[in-house]
């Protein structure tokens, strides 16, 4: 239980398009600076280029906002090409205000501007959206890391979110596959045989944080490989990141 | 740039009592199973120890609830006793519904039940409350760490927190020294020239995360310490983690 955490950076990955092998070149970046990722480890890797390898990319100028757009984004002081994209990736609103636009996505996740972004993607009017389904994703770039290493790393794909309450942001998960994402604490006991707080760790969460420490976000850097977390290592692919998503009925803030 | 980072849990510390000397106790258990904490390295330390080894335990049959306390509790099916203790903790109740007290503690943190629990604190009654300035509290630990090993690592402060819109708790920083608590990109650039979206990474609520994966809840393992993370490394003490306090006015959601 005291085996220590190593996260390294995976580097030297090319510009990533759309269907390149994610899951390949990860590996041999992984194999190219140290151990081959293993059994019980976990790659981490931004949203960013899993959604290049998937073609979830748009430039801006492709795109007619309708009015709804085009008025939000006046009041917002955003673009309306940008607000029309979100718009269009959103099921919910949660709060349009002071510059800052929070949508619950397609999928299922409230932040910003409903993850698109443009940073790291080439050209001048070019962003990402979100993977439809990062679970999915993880799953698929998992058994792309098995064909290329024959081990079954856990995956889990990381975006950078905003929180209420705290400045800056920090990586989430938005994605895994073959990692405990949630570790339910309830019924257990503490060393002194007392009843814990905490009732669910986010585990998936926890590790996209630490990961994130690791790269260097104006670098080549989209990925991770850590050691030692075989704790919330399964086989199984798992249910992935989505047990980490509040029911709005459990929900106080949207 | 490509350092990577590891973290180990910090085992054998004693039951920390009133006056514990935290910083040496710390710096013996790191030196007893690897090298001891260097400049560039952060001790990453739970709140609970800290609030323990600064007399911040109260025992619950001590506490003469309010008529106010006494009613909140009553509508949220809470202990009046521990309502109490939130009440004179916060400046500001945000949410107060379905069972859930959050608040705005006197030391400007927002989460539940103003960080007052009761997990791994000896007693059926006994809780600790959140230490009253966990910046200074870190920056006295560095101190005690460097009389004790002659360097000085930087030290976090951490607290499981729940978060909107998730579930399950995350470690964030309720204090730091010699760490910068928040990376600030705004005006870098990207890989390809382009601007960056995130606008600041709240590197010590990372930090925080990534370590709590090197813990077990519940075991006697308060602390880890972690390396590799010099690039957020500072000689000086620095402005802690309130820099990570968002101001009421820049926050949509109290």
């Amino acid at each position: 239980m005291t085996t220590p955490i190593k996260i390294r950076p995976l580097t030297g990955l090319p510009e990533i398009a759309e269907g390149a092998p994610l899951g390949r070149l990860l590996a041999e970046s992984a194999a190219a600076a140290g151990p081959a990722p293993a059994d019980g480890d976990a790659v981490v890797v931004s949203q960013k280029v899993v959604s290049k390898a998937e073609g979830r990319t748009r430039s801006l100028a492709a795109v007619e906002p309708r009015a709804e757009a085009t008025e939000l984004a006046e009041r917002l002081g955003k673009d309306p090409r940008l607000v029309e994209l979100v718009l269009s990736e959103s099921q919910r609103i949660v709060r349009a205000e002071r510059g800052v636009l929070i949508v619950e996505t397609a999928g299922g996740w409230i932040c910003a501007n409903a993850g698109i972004d443009g940073s790291n993607v080439p050209g001048t009017d070019g962003v990402t959206l979100l993977p439809v389904d990062a679970d999915a994703s993880a799953r698929r770039i998992r058994s792309e890391l098995e064909a290329a290493c024959g081990a079954r790393p856990a995956v889990v794909i990381a975006d950078s979110f905003g929180r209420p309450w705290r400045v800056g942001q920090v990586d989430v998960a938005i994605g895994c596959a073959g990692l405990v994402a949630l570790d339910d604490w309830r019924g257990r006991t503490d060393a002194l045989g007392g009843e814990l707080a905490a009732t669910a760790i986010a585990i998936a969460d926890q590790l996209a944080a630490g990961a994130d420490l690791a790269r260097v976000k104006d670098s080549r850097m989209p990925a991770a490989l850590a050691t030692g977390i075989s704790r919330w290592w399964t086989a199984d692919d798992g249910a992935g990141a989505r047990a980490i998503q509040r029911a709005a009925e459990d929900d106080l803030f949207r």
